[in-house]
């Protein structure tokens, strides 16, 4: 079975979360949930839901991952790219031409990684000036080479369909997408 | 503060449930989640996330609540309307000319009820010959009176603003899909 892994920290956005693991089941492919912290229970932003993760970042082995997922939230992105081996993590993705995958916020831990400087990419509007060594788009969704970005938590169903459309083929990704009334 | 109530069954569809719960939270609306069982936490639907609810069914007071919401998911939606509070819950709010508010199978909950007979509605496509005594209409979102339904996990977003257009005011809701990205 195909396998992704989704890096959630405390305050991560809810939907931009949840959008991708179910979307994503619904077309075969397994998410593998894990937790930047030390507990497997963590807290969306302003407490809303707290989701139960598969594995922590200081177990997980992200080798049989064809993709890397990174959802946005405040302070969920600040707390992804204040991480040090979520930094290494996504440099190992991004530059094993694997797919890495950010929305919000989360395109701000590309910068702090040190990867895809110069790529075209969008983000939530709130942190543009911190993508300076990247080049905005105002799109809504963004894809260049293995690095898929996205605006914001209305965004969240077409990222998640972007992320699928890139690891299943036409007939499941319809199949999917039908599923959902889309 | 405003406050809507929704109802989680074991079964429900994540996204349909967690995009309402984020979308009216940005928009400054208090929303209940109601388990329907004996637990406060509730499976949704392949086990994909569980969440942990405010109250039970047996112990919510609706009173205050401005309108009901009935996400999907199987079995959710079968769990919600085979469900005979449930169903003289959604009388009252109907009744009493509060909105009621279901997405992809959840109509079908409408019928269980027996209430709103002939109105305008949408749903999953699955579910269609169960909404015999409706008058089906194939739009993602259709709204008529203090009734809004939606057709299926895709179209998460646009229901939970929709609901949203119905309690806040045009500048609350702009803000609050700006936040989005949208």
């Amino acid at each position: 079975m195909k396998r992704v892994y989704i890096l959630l920290a405390e305050g991560f956005e809810c939907v931009e979360a949840m959008a991708p693991i179910d979307v994503l089941f619904r077309a075969g492919v397994d998410v593998v949930r894990v937790a930047i912290g030390e507990s497997l229970d963590v807290k969306s932003s302003h407490g809303l839901v707290t989701l139960r993760c598969d594995v922590t970042l200081a177990e997980a082995d992200f080798n049989d991952g064809l993709a890397l997922i990174l959802p946005g939230g405040n302070p969920g992105y600040i707390n992804l790219r204040n991480n040090d081996v979520v930094c290494r993590v996504v440099r190992e993705f991004y530059k094993s031409g694997r797919l890495v995958a950010a929305i919000c916020g989360a395109p701000t831990v590309l910068a702090a990684a040190a990867v895809a400087h110069g790529s075209r990419i969008t983000c939530h509007s709130s942190v543009i000036a911190d993508m300076g060594d990247y080049s905005y788009v105002g799109d809504s969704v963004v894809e260049e080479g293995n690095l898929i970005t996205a605006a914001g938590a209305g965004i969240s169903i077409d990222f998640a369909l972007s992320v699928a459309a890139r690891l299943v083929d036409p007939e499941t990704l319809s199949r999917t997408r039908q599923g959902m009334e889309l």
